[in-house]
């Protein structure tokens, strides 16, 4: 997208004060989306007993913000997936590292706002490590949960990719944006339905981050970071392997 | 929008007798509008024990009533919403004020009905301060209920005008304004998971002030109008300095 | 659209050969659909005892058939529709008689089928006149019966006829009739939520009658006539003074 | 689609190098996929114990799927309706049969998978014979099961020919695509509403095969073969006689 080349050419010239515009909008709108996401969807969570409840909402937070944030900042309020698109040249390592700077800010913002309404006395499981069911104490626990961290991520990004990174796409308008994004946002109700009963189905460094900060809490903490950046990398490599390929001859036989 | 445009061109010329007509057809728009969704929204609730079985109603009429009230009366439903239109100029301050009214008379109207289908010796809970679980009775309870309506009208508001308010969107057709209007449909439900347990996420002061009306009953009733409008402001403001920016810099580049 | 003109067409010359195996087609299409559409939806009923899950089928069935069979039949489905489509002349008067005798046939047939897999007697109130909570038994409960089936099936051809019936949906092509149709599915859940503990939200003396025939179960079973129908003139009457005037006020001032 | 010629064309000139490869890819296509598919639907299954969960995340992943896979391999993920769109020839033999052992070898791995994060010992009803809630086993049972199996799958296939194998569908774009495919999750929750109660709502030989391999547990399972198999040749016999004739005769008039 325009949003895309802009900040890419700034890597190039870093006079190009445009770029560094561009730039700064970018970190924000990381910091903006993830802060509502961590708000919407840590307050379901600490709002709502039920799972579906908790699911549905992140399936449906997830598609209006990456509709409105993808030409701000490509929408990614995710360390692991900030790697995989720093790793495919979407955005600069500059970007990169700002962008989960600010993912981690806004986490962590959310959740100390949500404190004030949900005192951690009254909540403490929702705010341990994020998991929403069941701690993974136990060594055997933190395998599975590590386990279900990777596959899930791996689906999800080599989805992702398979539904963002088309040929086609890079020229969608608002609204069939929505579309892709919800179709995102499906995903993301199967990983959590999927993964939710084994290690709280994070997927996402900075979802686990805020939570922990507030809590104070850090056991297996490690898991939420290590768990979804080697999935990540993962579903990557065989997106890149095989469905990038796919529509890279397409494209060169319509041309 | 067509619509818009003639309207504003009304508050010019007093003597444009089309113009009336169409503001006209706006007010009894919003009647019209509101009355359905109230009766719909407040029929859940009175019908169904289950906040789910809600929240899903809720956020299904609303994308049916957008798309089909956005050129109409601007779909506004809501005081809040209304005065953000006005501040923006998207109405005029005679189109906001009947509309404010048309909106209360609506909600009154549609939750009249209602008692006829559930009395109020039986439901009474439902028709109190449109909370649908937790009532805000003490201070603490008001204090976290008045934080609560004006974050999630807040949230509401950013995602709301950053979705519609978005220059290739301005040209949008039906049934593409639909796709729009589901994703605010699925905000809508994303603030009733996180806000009904503590306020009953109202996020809109007709919507309050017609459950109210029929069951006279006015505690903590001045929260349902400060939070959201407070709210509302706050997230146009948000919108304002950081989204709008955004597209208006990419419109100027685009031509 | 097309096979609208090519049917009302027919009414002029009924020599027309092709025209007959258009009507002939409308009625197989109406036949075909209302099966579906009660194996389904009966099914649902049957076999789930929850009323999320049922609401939820409904909704997700009527988007599919409506988007298949618009061309073939005008998906109507539905007496109390049909009696709409034929005064609005989308039908002429014989593909409409022909149209409910399909439908009813339609309903009967798969309610048949159904009472194989889930007999009679294991599932008696499932087949009882339609409700699925609460019998409609003595006078109070008839009254409020009647009320609902009148005020939800009202506004649900209000809301109908203003999603299909727009200048610019006339030309609308699949997939695009999807979203369309999805919002019409949207509406039809909205009114299961609100009316079902009261009547059972049936909305179509179609879907009454096939189950009422198989249980030979005809307790208030007018209701479900009555109902459908008074209410489904007057949400045309509503449409057709307000919502269309403005349609075609715009569509002036287009060309 | 494009895809889909060059596929036949592989039929016709074996010597086409480049054709190998399309056949290759939709091969391993088939494989991913319905490594996702069960994965995701098993996982869930496994997860979760309320039947809506399991519903709705089957109903959303097979968009997501269909979607990506579409262009790949025709996204079929199914024995039942790979032989169906053998006999459209809109696949060869070769690649018919090379799907279904793709199909096959997916399911099974993804079963093998979930086996060790919910052991045998822990979840064995979930992994016996496809059936979440009821076994089919007495003779009755075992009946009503195969009757089931082979009219939700007739349903299935009849709908989604009449979505996917439309006139101007066939130029569909991503993500256009995604509509159509959601309207196929629309229907596959469907089914499973009305059938999992009955049968499990396997639809699927391959959703089958795995579970039961892993499970090493066999009874009833040919019911999942043939109910399947022969539903879906209903299915296409009843679409191909009545609504694909309506498309090809308004193509004829439209060119």
């Amino acid at each position: 997208s325009d949003g895309e080349k802009k900040i890419r050419r700034f890597s190039c010239r870093l006079s190009d004060l445009a770029s560094w515009e561009n730039l700064w909008k970018a970190i924000l709108g990381e910091f903006i989306g993830t802060f509502i996401m961590m708000y919407v969807g840590l307050g379901a969570i600490l709002a709502q007993d039920e799972l579906l409840y908790v699911a549905l909402t992140w399936s449906l937070i997830m598609p209006v913000l990456i509709s409105i944030f993808g030409k701000i900042s490509q929408a990614l309020f995710n360390p692991a997936i900030t790697v995989v698109f720093w790793l495919l040249e979407d955005i600069t390592l500059l970007q990169a590292i700002f962008s989960v700077f600010a993912q981690l800010l806004g986490s962590a913002a959310a959740s100390a706002l949500q404190l004030q309404l949900w005192p951690l006395d009254t909540r403490k499981p929702y705010y341990d490590g994020c998991t929403f069911n069941v701690p993974i104490g136990d060594k055997s626990g933190t395998q599975r949960g590590l386990i279900n961290e990777v596959v899930t991520t791996c689906i999800l990004v080599f989805l992702l990719l398979s539904l963002t990174h088309r040929g086609p796409t890079a020229e969608l308008q608002h609204p069939q944006t929505l579309l892709v994004a919800m179709a995102v946002g499906a995903t993301i109700f199967c990983m959590v339905m999927v993964g939710a009963p084994i290690s709280g189905a994070s997927l996402n460094p900075a979802r686990s981050f805020g939570p922990s900060l507030v809590a104070n809490y850090w056991d297996d903490h490690w898991v939420f970071w290590a768990g979804p950046i080697i999935g990540a990398l993962l579903g990557m490599s065989i997106w890149y392997t095989f469905v990038r390929k796919v529509y890279i001859t397409e494209e060169k036989k319509d041309s």
